[in-house]
């Protein structure tokens, strides 16, 4: 979490430009699947950890959560979500997860999207959202899937036959769990590679219980706006997760 | 579960052969982490599904389960298991789970090892599953992992570089959930492949908690015996789940 890519220069300029496109895998994928797993926020005290330009947030407050603490370790995000999605009852704060501070239970309702791939310490943090969720407050999260993840090369893990066409994708080092660097616009892009029963059994041992796990499909519709979208058919992108306390 | 490929003459001459060897994936690998999962099974009376040749029902007899109840779909499997773990406490029936009938909660724990990917309809079966346990049963399975029974081939998913080493692992229509053939031993061997979503969401929505789920690695020890071993480290063969009702 404490990497900070989105305030690579080069970096950012070219992931702000992929959303402000209508459609891409936020928009068509990851993101309606999230809010699928989402409970009724009304009156919910909330947390978003990774809250990048605050498009949920404000999508909470204008579902009626009572108050969102969103958190990032990017200036330049932030800069764009106080400045597009500001609201009295968000609170940006330019924060690593791993450094936030809060007393335990003041949560109703923490989320965090594509963000939980960059952190380190996978259990510590777990731990640290446990805590801050109030009893049978509930946890939702997207990720990485570990089906990409896992393999450990910055070459593309699409294979692709003799025409060009994508032949299969390539899975390899499983279970070597840890670092992985990958070529994401930059060189170097850093984030961590978890196995899928590490990362459910690491839920379940602070004391979550697992409600709905998703690895979204695009719809017909959305294949059509982006067809790239129909890889997902393949193999999944996202592990979505929501858990109980 | 119906598909009975174990009464096949050629293919059990050949699965039996291999079963015999001191060291395979299922002594080594499968069965070691299948029993981790076991809670203490002293007095419980337990049902286990697909027992084969009844090295594990015997097993359970030995650390003073009260009954197993231990069916199978093959005769061949069903006679060896007679012939080499008779107990009075174990009854071995030619069954199919899906023609099985008993009343609900007569379980404290049902085990399946290996056996569910032939199942065709996965949600009735765990519904059904779910009726014979009692509350706070435990159901403890064992499967092919999804990344395995993804890809809709018959060839090996393992691809091989210009020196004959394994290059990577081919994952591919790991949405398209159904029927696959394989080749083991025989032609058209006939399971199911189902994404890890659906089997999790599949238990909750019967009323399961999951407790841990395994893909289990191999230890140092075990590749020593069995070097075939190594390549679990690249990806997992196995997924295995203790569920909780």
């Amino acid at each position: 979490m404490k990497q900070n890519i989105y305030d690579h220069p080069e970096f950012f300029h070219q992931y702000h430009a992929l959303r402000q496109t209508p459609y891409n895998f936020n928009s068509l994928l990851e993101q309606p699947a999230f809010k699928s797993l989402l409970p009724n926020v009304t009156n919910l005290q909330m947390l978003d950890i990774g809250c990048g330009m605050g498009e949920f947030a404000y999508y909470c407050i204008e579902n009626d959560a009572k108050h969102v603490t969103a958190i990032d370790v990017s200036k330049n995000m932030l800069t764009i979500a106080q400045r597009e999605h500001a609201h009295a009852n968000i609170d940006y704060c330019l924060q690593a997860l791993e450094d936030y501070d809060v007393s335990p239970e003041s949560y109703d309702c923490i989320t965090s999207s594509l963000s939980l791939h960059y952190v380190k310490d996978f259990d510590t943090v777990i731990g640290k959202i446990a805590r801050m969720l109030r009893p049978d407050g509930v946890f939702i999260f997207s990720m990485e899937h570990p089906i990409v993840t896992a393999r450990k090369t910055v070459e593309d893990n699409w294979i692709y036959d003799d025409n060009g066409n994508r032949s299969h994708y390539a899975v390899d080092h499983y279970q070597h769990e840890g670092i992985r660097e990958q070529t994401w616009f930059i060189d170097g892009v850093v984030f961590y590679h978890r196995s899928i029963s590490t990362i459910i059994n690491t839920l379940i041992a602070h004391g979550f219980t697992i409600e709905k796990m998703l690895e979204p499909l695009p719809d017909i519709e959305s294949i059509q706006k982006l067809p790239a979208l129909e890889k997902e058919l393949r193999r999944p992108s996202f592990l979505l997760i929501r858990a109980k306390k």
